[in-house]
């Protein structure tokens, strides 16, 4: 009965779907609250998705020319200060490092929330001339918003993220960086952590403050709502201008870069919890799961099993794979590697190895398979892959069956209060009636998709004037 | 002519080694200040170093159970004061955020100086059987300490570190753990960075604030000069008593564990620089260089040059090459190189491709070697093995020969202030004769060393009184 513990402490989603995920995250030991109000700790567990999506995101950066640096993790105020829309954006939730080495500081100096001012910074220092561009720069780092409320992972003082900021020679330039990197973080969500996302742009009310342009890849959670996953902004030159950085151009004369800036982080490992968990824990895609395979003896006292899982085990090169000879039950073992994650469980015992068998079990779809130990090398690799992809499927499912189409304000609001999932719906363009909107449903427009964006009417849903774009409505994490 | 300006405006190591440093690292890009005083910009070159450091170093700590986390950056006050010796440490030098999301601050946090105190923190909410011990965290992260004096890589208000802190059931478990980090760091600095370093205790002046014992790797540059380059710190039970730290024993009484600590920083780049430059500029160990060959075309133009460099990179794999198909001319590319210390060169024109021949330059002796095309997949994988063990050997030697005996106070005086080098001598355990020392010569007691510690007097060097240990001696960065 104790070995169930584990387990039988978890809310069941259906029941509670936020205290599900607090009892996933604190059950599955990803993280711990600290003794600092609104930041979190980030336990072995949690932290090892994070250098797994750090190294296969870093590889894919690399691939298309990304170069990481370092910058400071201090704003002096006078620098936050030049762009005018940037500085009204974040102020008002920064930390402010006033004192230092037991001196008042002459001028008071942020912690970064985000890295735009001190990136253009240095590009004034690092571009004259054409040849010194483009710049494409990112970095890995913590970065500080004095956020009210906080939950692990979704929201907290302070998180983990990357931010790459480039600088090109021309608009266009600038343009295909952004959408370049659109790209790569939903084929990164898609292969890596198998979430299927929806591309799009954000209205103006939603872009991030100083950008001319944010795009977006919007996931749908396992109980409908929407989590803003990646961010790719298109500056213009408008940072460029405010910070005064020039280069001689082709033509001798004297130009403004355009800049991007995208962002990726530690929500991510939120939105994996919230999209393929299930009410035994954890279920992590393969692609990016710590360990792949956890192997459990049973009657593990009994000679040779020990032996034989070890064996099983060597012979998974290539694999993340764990043998568990820890002196808890098979049971407690099971449960773990189920509020764990981990995509595979071997079970080795006396008959099996008797058989020339062992029994393999999908995390995923709680399947058993039993397959002859010889062919478990060729085997088990190709399972991942085949669960790294039903995985993928059953959350595009579930993404694709979500999304409703509204043609009326009542069928709208009728859709966000009865169906969890997205509304398509036309809007106006104005302001105005994403707040009305927002003040009457609590939905938030997600995108303007780039695919998929046939008027579903003429009219804006919400004031009935002639609509200018199609856009994803629903309710945010 | 202009093609020599990268070289040409270093200042020669010999005329004035700090300002050789300066110019090395900012000519090979390695870093750019920035306009948050004390603090610098990791650029790709520089950050592309510690990308490497930090996979190889990670490498080897979790072959030794090591598991990473990641803790909040903000330490409130109260927190930090509980250990008396190490609030005395810090608190002087700490920056204090007092101001957050638009409101002063209940209580000011500092930014973390070392995270002791969080992780003690952490581990009285984990730790409550001796089932749960060994703990063995650690975490990359960046710490911020307020120096008024800043050097690139060597001083600065933040830099980027590990910090592993463990907990153990005994006194002997902890010592054996710091032991064992002091051992991956000597392993890794001389496996890696091709750096010898002298392995010993620090005296009491010298230690960590609130350990008990804190050891030390010792490495010397190429002025003769010391970098700590890596501590290992055993606390005993002082802080866990302090934080309130127990555990039932497998007696099922309460104990207190016993905990240690252990840090590497960016000052490694620094040390690379300073043991390995020569005044063509960088010289990188291959293990760690980011780029390990530069292929260079001459004539390039020529039909088939740009073909057959790009051939013979494809044929190094597993290798990091680069080919260089810049518009720039030969001269400026070798000289590039130099300055960014990429191990190998390998020149290839119409006349060497006529002969099947390449020309392969080494940048750590400049010595050229000519070899027949289709050897290079053997033959430079190995040349890069010699390279990074005959660096080793130099620096060895440059060590070894620079270590001076000194038997009283005169010859120890002279030899610190006409030799480049360390000083052994013996020591009575006084901190007066450190002070005195320190004073009468700038130097201070790097560590009482492991081996090759025979007394080589019976009295203190400086005041005469019977002697307790031999002590390394020399100036330090």
């Amino acid at each position: 009965m104790a070995d169930k513990k584990l387990v039988e402490s978890i809310t069941s989603m259906d029941e509670d779907f936020a205290k599900w995920y607090t009892d996933v995250v604190k059950k599955a030991e990803l993280m711990d609250y600290s003794s600092v109000k609104g930041c979190m700790i980030f336990l072995p567990a949690g932290y090892a998705l994070w250098e797994n999506i750090q190294r296969l995101l870093d590889e894919r950066f690399k691939a298309t020319g990304v170069e990481n640096v370092y910058m400071p993790l201090f704003i002096p105020e006078s620098l936050l200060q030049k762009e005018k829309d940037h500085v009204e954006g974040f102020a008002p939730e920064v930390a402010w490092v006033t004192e230092g080495g037991g001196e008042k500081l002459e001028e008071r100096m942020c912690v970064r929330p985000t890295s735009e001012t001190l990136f253009c910074d240095l590009y004034k220092n690092l571009i004259h001339s054409y040849r010194d561009l483009p710049r494409i720069y990112n970095q890995w780092c913590s970065v500080v918003r004095w956020e009210k409320t906080t939950r692990p992972f979704l929201r907290s003082r302070e998180f983990l993220w990357q931010e790459g900021h480039t600088m090109h020679e021309t608009a266009e330039e600038a343009e295909e960086r952004t959408v370049r990197m659109l790209n790569v973080y939903a084929d990164f969500l898609k292969e890596e952590l198998a979430i299927p996302t929806i591309k799009g742009r954000k209205t103006d009310k939603e872009k991030f403050a100083g950008a001319t342009a944010t795009y977006t890849v919007e996931a749908m959670m396992h109980d409908g709502k929407a989590l803003q996953s990646g961010t790719s902004h298109n500056f213009g030159d408008g940072f460029a201008k405010a910070y005064g950085i020039e280069f001689t151009g082709r033509d001798n004369k004297l130009h403004t870069p355009f800049q991007t800036s995208w962002g990726l982080s530690t929500r991510l490992i939120g939105a994996m919890i919230m999209v393929h968990g299930d009410n035994d824990g954890l279920v992590l895609p393969p692609h990016i799961s710590p360990t792949q395979v956890v192997v459990v003896p049973i009657q593990q006292k009994k000679e040779g099993v020990i032996e034989a899982c070890r064996k099983l085990a060597g012979e998974l090169s290539g694999l993340r794979v764990k043998v568990d000879e820890s002196d808890r039950s098979p049971g407690f073992k099971f449960a773990e590697q189920e509020m764990r994650g981990f995509p595979l469980r071997i079970e080795i015992g006396p008959r099996d190895m008797e058989n020339g068998e062992c029994v393999v079990v999908r995390r995923d779809t709680h399947e058993k398979i039993t397959i002859r130990m010889e062919d478990a090398a060729g085997y088990i690799p190709e399972l991942l892959e085949k669960i790294q992809s039903d995985m993928y499927e059953r959350a595009l499912k579930h993404l694709t069956e979500s999304i409703y189409e509204a043609h009326d304000y009542d069928e709208f609001k009728d859709l966000l209060e009865n169906k969890n999932g997205f509304v398509k719906a036309m809007w106006c363009g104005d302001v105005e009636c994403e707040d009305r909107i927002k003040a009457d449903t609590t939905a938030t427009s997600r995108c303007m998709p780039f695919t998929d964006n046939e008027p579903v009417a003429e009219n804006c849903v919400c004031c009935g004037k002639p609509a200018k774009h199609l856009v994803i409505w629903g309710k945010a994490y």
